[in-house]
């Protein structure tokens, strides 16, 4: 698809004019579930998950056929600060190994049937380092927000959002804080392994990056662009591009949720077609969710980034679905409701 | 497959000389899992999960791909005591939806690439009242156990065993409460939706069984006999058949859990192949489980039976071996392992 902006301005300008659900649909849905031969209630949360997903596809009787993955990966200057247990060239390895099929969010995506693509984002040119000056200029963040939009296949019926980027718990811990308040130590964690000193010193520069950029970032989307990193901004974008096209969403980790974050505090509702994922690990994606007002579909302890946990949720959304739309009813079976 | 019991005597026999899991193929899973494309723990309990599931199968790198589902349908003589807000004439009903494969149940297999079977056990003849009398006698709860038990497929590579009983929370509650103590009112919950008064009389009628079999029930197979229902034998029969040929087993909701915790209390260990699915919404599921020391993959409020939970979470088993078999390992990718 062709992103419909290029500015920050019209970015703004397409989440504030978002479609929203079908009504007429949700009606439906609900009118179909209160019919299907179970006790009401009995399939709990994945009841309200088939009744959202047909809200958001515009039918009662929804089908997922064609799930896509999308993974971004971006480099940060905010490494050159010490705050990652990994060297940057790691995402250009990574990379290879998602075109090659061998991580572990190949294996997800073919195990849910999910159609899986990679975009890297200037892994040559990293961002700059947000301690110093903002992350991206305008013209980068809108590149990267049309690099998501545009990634997005308008044939898909859920998208999956995922990253890999050394250095980018960092990045969405500082986004987080920006967007949520607080203490920089209430939003950064381990990420993939920092020691206590690391810890330490990651959210030093978090604090250093929230002071230096104290006037922009009050502006959710100059939060993105000052202290996010393309990645990022990227799957922002192709979370508002499905929204576009009613393909409802499932965020993964904490990473993902950040960037999310940045719509949801950008515009009301902006985030209506999205769901949780799972809750990662990393220790302040609770607190993420819980700002978004996001209940996970799994906790298991996941912390990997590529859309692993969301594509795991798959699964649930697929189950949910299946028995909305394939059971049947009390009198289609000749059973007695109760 | 034909049963290796005739008795109960020998059935615990059975239980006493189960195989237990390939250490070497559990060696070789954590060894390869050290070395896969991600940062170490970083797939949560997925990582547990593929290792678990290898040290069943034998192989440090398995596959799933004949998942078996059965259901077992029972009836109860205990619904005479009006502990069900639905009438006997459900069950019978509900089979028949599961043959036609209306149920959310056919849905979930079919989601997940399950065989399902279905066994409907002597439905016109309820068990005993166990108000009155024993449920079932020796050569009934035998004659069940057998049943659940050649109904697995030696070449199924997982198995969920579900249920479809009216009353059978009822009998479910009263065999938890013999084999793990504590009051009636500990393990009874209001199932598909008995109203306070239901639950009151509900929590009497397990009283009333608990006291007329104190005696016998402190054994805990005799539990099973004398309190739970043909179905539950059925499951716990299956349970000890798939262990016999090394093949996992996804546990369901409340009664599904009841029924092996039945075994767990005659056998130590019994439930060594067993995973918890899900925690379901009927209350006293997460005591059952925490006493059996398992964790529920899923808390999705589900509280259907039919083995609904456990199905579900055959996705997330799945997506566990995928990435474990699957992803390839640093040296495979080129790599930097940090």
């Amino acid at each position: 698809m062709s992103a419909p902006f290029s500015t920050l301005a019209e970015f703004r300008a397409v989440l504030a004019n978002a479609p929203g659900k079908n009504t007429e649909a949700q009606a439906g849905a609900e009118a179909r579930n209160g019919q299907l031969t179970k006790p009401p209630g009995a399939l709990g949360r994945l009841e309200d998950l088939a009744i959202w997903y047909a809200s958001w596809r515009g039918t009662d009787r929804p089908e997922m056929k064609a799930p896509q993955v999308i993974i971004f990966a971006g480099n940060h200057g905010v490494c050159a600060q010490g705050v990652s247990a990994f060297p940057p060239e790691v995402t250009v390895q990574m990379v290879a190994n998602f075109e090659h099929g061998g991580a572990a969010i190949n294996q997800l995506s073919k195990a849910f049937g999910a159609k899986m693509d990679v975009h890297a984002l200037d892994l040559d040119t990293p961002t700059a380092d947000f301690t110093q000056a903002p992350a991206m200029t305008e013209e980068e963040v809108v590149a990267a927000l049309q690099t998501g939009w545009n990634a997005v296949d308008p044939n898909a019926d859920v998208l999956v959002t995922g990253e890999m980027g050394i250095g980018n718990t960092t990045s969405a811990a500082a986004v987080a804080a920006a967007v949520f308040g607080g203490e920089a130590g209430d939003w950064t964690g381990r990420g993939t392994g920092v020691d206590d000193a690391g810890l330490s010193r990651k959210t030093d520069v978090v604090a250093r990056g929230l002071a230096l950029h104290a006037d922009a970032i009050k502006d959710p989307l100059q939060a993105l662009r000052c202290l996010g990193g393309r990645e990022l901004a990227a799957m922002a974008g192709a979370i508002a591009a499905a929204r576009s096209c009613s393909i409802p969403v499932i965020l993964d980790g904490f990473i993902c949720s950040a960037a999310a974050a940045s719509l949801h505090a950008a515009q009301d509702g902006a985030l209506d077609h999205v769901v949780a994922g799972h809750l990662s690990a990393e220790g302040a994606h609770a607190n993420i969710l819980s700002n978004l007002g996001k209940d996970p579909l799994l906790s298991l302890g996941l912390r990997l980034g590529e859309g692993s946990g969301a594509a795991l949720a798959l699964g649930v959304l697929k189950g949910a679905i299946a028995c909305h739309s394939g059971m049947a009813t009390f009198a289609e079976a000749g059973v007695a409701d109760g």
